[in-house]
């Protein structure tokens, strides 16, 4: 965490489901200080926003930074962000449907508040200070319990004209395959993030009755809320219903990057969020293997670097700064 | 086809696998004349472009235009188009691997030309002219033996960094399905477009024994150069065969459209090709019904008007006049 407090000061704050992080960046993208609080969701929207900004004065106060001195405040948060700084009717957390987001941010921080959604946001950061600096189009994934994603194009979120696209885990590369937490069936996500994970597990485990050490390391075989730290463990001791599921995962990641290389010819792939965080040194050769296989034409595979995230638990916290300062440079649209 | 022969004049070549389609046209995009002439690809590259040529000199002859007056040649070709002119290393047709494509229709024409690959220029044709006049994000379909496409994202052909992407037929939506003509499995095209069509024919009447007019339509079994006007009287007749494989057609080309929204979220999607010329209407209505169900968010399917192509088989002849008015209006890219 270097510490410069040189140049413009930021707020970047990622509202995850579970836990808020609050970010005071400056505009290299050195993070000054930092605070977590949980989300504690079920209190709802207004709650939570007021979680959200307890959680930025406490990062400044740390650095004694004054909230007046940040020049905006940048907002991550797992829904879609509208045009008008609205979350859309849709929003599928409690009392988030229609929320005045930017609005509520704005009174409470006091400050020019800009806000997209988590894996927009994480994308952005990674694409102006982590794996993907440098890259023309590019093309984000965070693998969690949900497979999320970005795209940005030529310095442009694509955000689709709606506001509601790039919703990467929820293209269909098996129809009429696995149940996905959307209600669709073959969804990429139902292969290729912890949700569609679990099924797998579930099945191995219970219907078929294949032992596995992850059965004791989640309480009542609850797989959907496996930690990634569990399925690393399991990995790298050879736990086969882990590594075969694991393995699986990997193999549906690499057809959905062919379909996304095939599609935009991205010159920068970046992978990142919980599971290859923990296992992306032992996933990402099997998933490009699986995506150089299913590349159209076969020569665009090797058009695109395929890498890691840089930014980690970070990328959303400045991503939403790094989306902020672009906002107010009047670039990425929105 | 209106005859102004006001403003500015160009050419439109269209060469295609079988036929050439030369065009003269103006600013408006009102077509003043226009000559075809067989492609004869087996003759090699250097002849093609002397065909194209002669087409396009041709259709300016019977309207007594001097081939000085053009103020620029576009050219659209069944393969990608590198950004200098040249035709990519993989191009699939006999002696066009690195042909230098541009330079050899200025050489010609003795105009400026601007090439792009037919599926983008059609794309363009019915973003500027056509169906998806005033689109923001457009998403373009043509559907005859293949599947190809193009993306128009905020007046910008998306080619991909390497110029080799928006090979839109190529995404896997049914991994381990049935094989493909690019030789992968699964792929859209393998199950919306005639040549995967024409493997489910052959199966059907074949190896399943199914009786069907289309065995006495079409020389020796030969599905894969079915003509679309066959399909067409087959699927209005009632046809069990040709029914269940164009309806099976019409619920791929559905899962392939909701993906691309849930990717993109275009304004506009327009669908053309000779098989959708033929049976558009009777289609349409099974391809939107087969979308909507797997579009995510289920409510980003309504954002986006699904239509036919209105610029039928000038799609890409006008469209390479409009790419070429661009390029030289400094807009479009490459």
């Amino acid at each position: 965490m270097a510490k410069k407090k040189s140049g413009r000061l930021f707020g970047g704050i990622d509202i995850g489901g579970t836990k808020i992080l609050a970010l005071v960046v400056d505009d290299s993208g050195a993070i000054i200080s930092m605070s977590k609080k949980k989300t504690k969701g079920e209190a709802g929207f207004k709650a939570v926003c007021e979680r959200a900004n307890a959680a930025l004065r406490e990062a400044a106060e740390i650095e004694n930074v004054k909230m007046e001195s940040l020049e905006a405040v940048g907002i991550g948060v797992p829904v879609p962000v509208m045009v008008d700084g609205t979350t859309p009717p849709a929003a599928n957390l409690p009392g988030w449907k229609n929320a005045p987001l930017i609005k509520t941010m704005e009174t409470l921080t006091g400050r020019p508040c800009f806000a997209e959604n988590d894996c927009n946001a994480g994308t952005y950061g990674e694409y102006v200070w982590g794996a993907g600096k440098g890259a023309k189009t590019l093309i984000g994934f965070f693998v969690g319990t949900g497979l999320g994603g970005g795209i940005i194009f030529h310095d442009q979120l694509i955000v689709g004209e709606n506001h509601m696209a790039t919703e990467l885990g929820h293209v269909i590369v098996q129809e009429g395959g696995r149940i996905c937490s959307c209600g669709h069936k073959g969804c990429l996500e139902a292969y290729a993030a912890k949700s569609g994970l679990a099924r797998r597990l579930a099945w191995d485990t219970i219907m078929e009755g294949r032992k596995s050490m992850l059965t004791q390391m989640v309480p009542d075989g609850d797989f959907a809320n496996i930690k990634s730290s569990a399925l690393q463990e399991a990995y790298r001791k050879g736990d086969a219903v882990a590594v075969d599921a694991l393995n699986e995962m990997a193999h549906y990641l690499g057809v959905g990057i062919a379909n996304y290389i095939t599609i935009l010819g991205p010159d920068q792939i970046v992978i990142g969020g919980g599971v290859f965080e923990a296992l992306g040194k032992e996933l990402l050769p099997k998933v490009k293997e699986s995506a150089r296989r299913r590349t159209w034409p076969e020569s665009s595979f090797k058009d695109t670097r395929i890498t890691l995230s840089q930014l980690g638990d970070f990328a959303v916290g400045l991503g939403t700064v790094a989306y902020a300062m672009s906002r107010l440079d009047g670039k990425a649209g929105k």
